[in-house]
């Protein structure tokens, strides 16, 4: 079995008991909304409705690639078995984000499966994210069961700043809805709380956790964070351009939707033919393509993959920084190569 | 000025601190939406709207008053200024849940004024409830500033296991709304699992970073716990008979409400006259006297007060071993008897 396998196997275990404290007599119909939205129990449950546990998965192999060479202290050899509720606590909070999400965005499916609200009641779902909040970090402070407190204390430190990213992040994009009068220095505020924060979280903790030196962690912290955003704004480019068949979801839905997408905010910058009409309201369905097609004209496509090949390139800076090595740096660098290139 | 006042004055000073970790260029409005809860500020902000802050006060007095002679280390003089970031960490939760629970009961007013989600919309108070837990976290961090960070985490621990509690309380008091199959042995996992275990936190987390000994943590948590108990049941007994000059709230408005007190359930499980009327529907206004009236004569009353006391007795004790001293044992001991007699 693959390094990365074995890990995906170990983090689902952990994920599903750190959960099953909420498994009590009292509560087992609260336990099952955590177990359906973390895609174990209910109707469509399976491989498809659990996501792809990236972020913990991006986290264990930070830990695990740490050369040795880079460590602060030689003498110590980090087992990632023993960093994998931190793994959890990550993957915890990106599923506590979602539940709320959902709600705030009035979404009904997630993953071709009715979401938590839609199921159980908005009042509901408020408490099963608050519960998943929690044992994140009760998650986290399990690893003092291998780690020294100053070392746990400091993971719990940079999950709670990128937790208040996330909810500044959440705040600006609700704030910006229905506004045509952001800037581009606007977009970066939202999505550096958003994708980008958390994917730094991974690598800045998994580092930390792998007994990295000072500058190695930063390296790693960074080179999360400028995959983050190079994969945010890619995300942005297929949500317009992308191919459906490929990406899964219906390509041009961003224009449909009113995302203040980044090829959006560059055409509005450029107050050409697309922003007057964006202005004036909803795209509709059959106006998707044209409109598309004008963004692209107005160089709109150009300018996003440029500023994510620019991204992707910063990513990759820190990652040679960083010298994630063995099987792990490997896996790592796959890893963040497939994120990248979903649309080829 | 006396050490509650100087202790209140610090707290307030803290959490506008902790809070201000949002006031930032982009994330004004956000940081407005947490100060309003706060009571700092908007329509009616002032000392009713922020409420007492009874349970930081008790937090800070429970480490005050832990005496010399049941330190673990006689070495430490803890100083409470030093542990006002782990008060203001409770005060945060208790208010994240608040802003929540407003949410989910449709809370219109809170303490006279608007609620959060009323003022701003449910997508956006979702989120700032989100940011008041965040900032707790990181308020209770904060203590590594003065203490080891094996205590700092022990704390969290204990934040943590409140927090998951609170949840399970709350999904247990959605959970049996409209109910009338509930037993008295259900009341207990509701309330235990909300008032009392945020109060236990209180002299749990307070005494602990007073470096008390373990037995003595123990008896501080257990005082705490059974103080919060008493209160729960006590404000049963005043939603329904109290003095509404005196309470403040509309008395017998539970009954309206179809609150599943612990009168309430005492005459279900004796399955009487109220019974009967009970599970026929909603009580209405013009009822509710009558209503009071029979659940009195079917002992409910007299019931309900003799587990209040029988609380009181046993939070009594608990403070008898915790041995508080001086002027902040005083102070702790003056709180708890104000907090129980509240209707005298």
């Amino acid at each position: 079995m693959s390094l990365q396998q074995t890990m995906l196997e170990a983090i689902e275990v952990e994920l599903k008991n750190q959960v099953a404290r909420l498994d009590q007599p009292h509560t087992k119909k609260f336990h099952e909304m955590l177990t359906y939205h973390m895609g174990w129990t209910g109707e469509g449950a399976g491989p498809t409705a659990t996501g792809k546990r990236i972020r913990p998965l991006v986290t264990l192999l930070s830990l695990a690639s740490v050369d040795s060479k880079n460590k602060f202290d030689n003498s110590v050899a980090p087992n990632w078995l023993h960093a994998v509720s931190a793994a959890s606590a990550i993957e915890l909070i990106h599923n506590f984000s979602l539940v709320h999400d959902d709600i705030q965005d009035n979404s009904e499916l997630r993953r071709g499966r009715k979401t938590v609200w839609a199921k159980w009641g908005q009042p509901m779902a408020i408490n099963a994210g608050d519960a998943l909040f929690v044992i994140a970090y009760q998650s986290i402070f399990d690893l003092s069961k291998h780690y020294p407190a100053e070392i746990v204390l400091q993971a719990g430190k940079i999950l709670s700043e990128v937790c208040l990213k996330l909810t500044q992040g959440q705040y600006l994009d609700m704030a910006y809805e229905n506004r045509h009068d952001l800037s581009m220095e606007d977009y970066w505020h939202v999505i550096g709380g958003k994708t980008a924060s958390l994917l730094s979280a991974c690598t800045h903790i998994g580092s930390l956790l792998g007994y990295a030196k000072h500058e190695i962690v930063e390296a790693y912290r960074l080179f999360g964070y400028h995959l983050g955003l190079a994969f945010q704004v890619q995300d942005d480019v297929l949500g317009i351009w992308g191919d459906e068949t490929v990406t899964g979801k219906s390509a041009a839905s961003d224009l449909v939707e009113g995302k203040n997408s980044l090829p959006v905010l560059f055409a509005l910058e450029k107050n050409g033919a697309f922003a007057q009409r964006w202005k004036q309201g909803a795209i509709r369905q059959e106006e998707v393509h044209d409109m598309a097609r004008l963004l692209e004209q107005e160089g709109a496509k150009e300018y996003a993959e440029k500023v994510s090949a620019e991204q992707t390139q910063k990513a990759m800076q820190y990652a040679e920084q960083a010298q994630p090595h063995g099987e792990a740096g490997q896996t790592l660098l796959g890893l963040a190569n497939m994120l990248l290139k979903r649309n080829q």
